[in-house]
């Protein structure tokens, strides 16, 4: 019986565990979409009762999945601890919290997270292959983009000063303390450019093109890192007799992997 | 007749063909300067009855031409089934519809799709090439920029609900509901930025600041694997001996290939 | 006398070409400041006596310079029609046509083309190169780029047309017109986002986040372009046994350029 | 004495070191904090005591720090002239400077730059090297960013005049002169679109249009300039037998290096 269970639960092979993956699926989507509906003054007002009601199923369901797998799970404990288990934790306690703290039933939307689990329903194991090629560019290009961010922030501090005291002495000026200053060096070299905060006068308008220029060009650099490392794990892969998307291995006469048929 | 009819129509390399296609592409330009033209009131006002004698002569010429394609093709379910065959019915019924559904004459933007004709008129095929190139790059990325997409949508939901939480409950807040909250976070993150709703809080003022700068960082993951892919497409086309513009076969010893002129 | 005259004008090697092209430099720097100053109406009628002294001198000096360089040039036609002679042409008319044309006087901003003469004078001849490897890589890849565009145009209508049908009816709108929508799907896709048009209702910002998304993808694609080109055309110049940086001969041996000292 | 001293406030390896040079870095922060609290007008005015006192301390400690450093250095002038020596200095003096200028005192701020010895702290050189390999691509590419920054500037100029004069006889226009027509078109290039200044006829609006397409495309080229150099520098370092991050020798059988352990 908790094998059979097992296997509806956490396999997604079987028919019995296919329905299962996709009805929580379902059931996330409806969680989500009444979360946004509720945030919405008229309509949680309008739709109180109905909105609370499936509130309540929800928070039964998610409750009744956590235990379960907890139960059927050969090793409970490594389940609680995995990356999937702290989600599957986080997506069932919020409506209990809400209790204490009521803003902490918005902690539903981290049941978003959830969605990952599609790639094992339908089957695009590959499609997670993709994700950990990409994840392991970005963790050894991590330290290169590091110091540029350091770079990045004292840049920032130094271009929010310099505006803080050109405009700052301005009557009615939006450049009102250094914060606000250096919110704007960053809202202006990251191209963001809201415009709730803009400069007045020639010399900080001068120095604000200054600026976005220089963010323009600075923004070529994580890219160039991201792409090279690209270039280069692509490379590599190919060049160890393992196919660049599946990572599986390939002889060097096959045209196509046999596993994903990728080109080689 | 019916021959000649479907040389006119279909063929571009004699002087008549491309007359046709010149005309026609001339008309579609007129037809979608109509659109833009009645769709601001005053001018709609003004030149109402023009207006209305154009579009008239328009759905003529299209609905001909339509049915003079059907008519002349030696298998006219498979033109009507094709890529151009669908846009050319879509350019077609506008008007018609219109006369149930008022702002479907809208759909004659539609026909701007027409203009891919552009390419074969003027013998641009190696454009179309170029085209097929970026569409097979971007096919093979796919998979990698949907895993970034969702890792992307996950993200935003987050970061917006924070927002929320940290912005929502102030006095005449612009994150009046969580739907608001994410689509803040995803014009800032996508470095947008239209200002419209703006954090006023030193709290979300450096949460948006994070976002933004997260933003600037991961607008290099999409470049990246593209260019990754460009370049492997392109070295892989030039090994197998081929052009890598044009596609045709080239020997080892050939500096230009003889078909279209590129360096090799 | 004529020859004389020639390598002052013409010739940068003598120190009184030098020295006529640093003051000539110099004299395009006064006359855009003016320019920008005459714009200011505070300005323009604070020092409207100086202004148009220093207008009037400046002119003769464009005069001049145009006549001399017509007058010593060996074959006068040829500069005339050579883009140096076309730019030092445009530079000179303006205050000319401006007594027919008010507005024309702001062509004299066209006078910053003449900027580019700051490489010969200073000899940064290499520079010069830098610009035709630029210019050559985005000659070869101007292909795709108009795909591209094309690609990014028919989007742009289709996607302009949708937010107008769903944002266009409803009261104090600011999608007031189909041009107005397309305007802002261009404003929104390219991530500029003025926010001087926004969208209002629920389905409207969906929309808006797609097309965000989409811009922040195919963003991508002309940068990848681009930079597969660059990488193709440095490669390329490198394996014909020619210098990257400046395009002399280098020996396979050399580890460095022995004309302009880039590493080989 | 002068010894001990040296190696507690120049070395970092002893555990006395070490922890001067964390104290020194919270003691950086806490005086960072100090000057954005004291530009809030109302927090100024509610702790003006509190900042006054921690302000005086700190000024103390550093003015003490920078005294040791040139008292115990083997040659205070070699170390009062290098980029460290700068830098401790400029952090030093703002709050006697502001006795005389009162803006003076936000030059503390500069202080951040002093984080850089944060990687000296937890011996993050491998870090120091990825920064000096990103310093030295963009040095390489620098010629070309220049080039392109030229380009970029006489191309800002002529649409902004351009703009002024489709938008500036507007009633009641936001493009009031030419220098606020260049930043304008600065703003709009770059992507940064703050909606200050906006067209409002359909001329300016398709100019605009067309300059953000043109912006669109051309932020690939920096990314272009800057990625093939990466790629380049990176092939480079690692065919010469160095390792490409920590730049150390590696023989030719190596799969890691064996001085910081990278993936060779």
């Amino acid at each position: 019986m908790k094998e059979k269970l097992y296997n509806i639960i956490f396999e997604a092979d079987t028919p019995e565990g296919k329905a299962y993956d996709v009805a929580l699926i379902i059931i996330i989507f409806i969680s989500i979409i009444v979360a946004f509906t509720e945030s919405v003054p008229t309509l949680a007002y309008q739709y109180k009762f109905a909105l609370e009601i499936i509130e309540g199923i929800l928070t039964v369901v998610f409750t009744f999945d956590y235990c379960a797998r907890l139960y059927c799970s050969p090793k409970p404990r490594n389940y609680a601890l995995s990356f999937f288990g702290i989600i599957d934790f986080i997506s069932t306690i919020p409506p209990y919290l809400s209790i204490i703290f009521p803003s902490a039933r918005y902690m539903i939307l981290l049941r978003s997270f959830r969605f990952i689990r599609i790639f094992r329903v339908f089957k695009l194991f590959s499609f997670l292959n993709e994700g950990y090629l990409l994840l392991q560019s970005l963790r050894r290009s991590m330290r290169k983009i590091m110091v540029y961010f350091m770079f990045v922030l004292i840049m920032v501090t130094c271009l929010g000063t310099l505006m803080y005291l050109v405009e700052g002495s301005e009557p009615n000026t939006q450049f009102s303390d250094l914060g606000t200053s250096v919110y704007y060096a960053i809202v202006t070299m990251t191209t963001v450019g809201y415009g709730d905060i803009t400069p007045i006068t020639a010399l900080g308008r001068l120095l604000s093109a200054f600026v976005m220029l220089l963010g323009y060009t600075i923004i070529a650099i994580p890219t160039g890192i991201v792409t090279a490392t690209f270039i280069d794990e692509t490379q590599r892969k190919s060049e160890r007799g393992k196919c660049p998307r599946c990572g599986n291995k390939v002889e060097p006469k096959d045209r196509y992997c046999r596993h994903c048929g990728e080109k080689l």
